[in-house]
């Protein structure tokens, strides 16, 4: 059976990297920005659209989504990139062991019995510091990146989902790169998955 | 130096249980109900009331919390209880490594950077079949229990510290123990803690 873990991540917590490692230790793929192209060539949206949609509110916010267009189907672009999205994460879990970064690939997957859902999470301080530094910005900025892009991926995630994002009940398990590193992170998710597949 | 690991735990979930096993392979204390007995002694409280008051929100609810009636430090029996049970917890963490399950121990303890803080939970229906099988009472008379009380902890963990009950990010990791199964959280729990004390 596919073993697949998703990882759901606040912003500088070092998630996308912690998946990178887990894939190569496993010789699995790890579909990231890589899932963008999918989901794009699926969808027919442009590739800069299906990044900034399909995993962060839009900017006009939820409630104004209310009175947007909508096709004959009743359905929003977003809704449409919504389902594109997840028939691109179903089909990847269905065709091959992977692990999948953002993109509410738990909900997508969430009726996979072999399949784990971690969310990584570390203090605020310690991802903006990350943030400037990998990005060579200042602390200000890095602040600002993470407190948006935070906030919109809740927002896509609540707004698309029935959980809610960050709380531990929503996965199978919740780990603080911070404290634990990012080589204890990749070792915990692969300790995990084993068992899981025992 | 000691290694304290903190276990939160919604109802049910195989915590206390977990808690214990973790201890016992450590080869050091876990405190729960032994917690109840020295917060009595120091406290001056009766034990049944350190046990009912010291980690659920009271039946009155914390609106009416507001109106009760306190001493002339301004403190309430309720914040009283909440002080001496800090106190007993910090000095139990300062005396030797061991388990603390429940009682907020996470907060009390915020300020060690050896302690391991971790929240277990599971789904509702699970952990409905569970207290049902380990009490002996009907599935229904165990639902009602498990909503309860995880309200009731939620409400008191929520009220006394500025974290959220259950909110991945208020402890250090978190662990689905339907999913990951009772030997499988024990595991990663020990494995947590000695990554922390490398």
């Amino acid at each position: 059976m596919n073993q697949i873990i998703t990882i759901s991540r606040q912003f500088g917590s070092g998630g996308r990297t912690i998946g990178k490692m887990v894939a190569d230790r496993l010789g699995i793929p790890c579909y990231n920005k890589e899932l963008i192209e999918k989901v794009a060539a699926e969808s027919g949206y442009a590739k800069a659209y299906v990044e900034e949609e399909g995993e962060y509110a839009p900017r006009k916010s939820f409630f104004s989504y209310s009175f947007i267009g909508r096709g004959q189907d009743g359905l929003s672009n977003e809704d449409h990139l919504w389902f594109a999205q997840r028939k691109v994460i179903k089909e990847l879990a269905e065709k091959e062991s992977c692990v999948i970064v953002g993109r509410c690939a738990d909900y997508a997957l969430s009726e996979e019995p072999n399949c784990v859902n971690a969310f990584i999470y570390a203090d605020k301080t310690y991802r903006i510091k990350r943030v400037a530094h990998e990005l060579g910005i200042s602390e200000s900025k890095a602040k600002d990146m993470v407190n948006r892009t935070d906030k919109e991926r809740a927002s896509y995630y609540n707004f698309y989902t029935n959980k809610k994002w960050g709380d531990s009940r929503s996965y199978d398990l919740a780990l603080n790169s911070e404290k634990l590193g990012i080589d204890g992170c990749v070792d915990m998710l692969i300790r995990f998955a084993d068992i899981n597949q025992q």
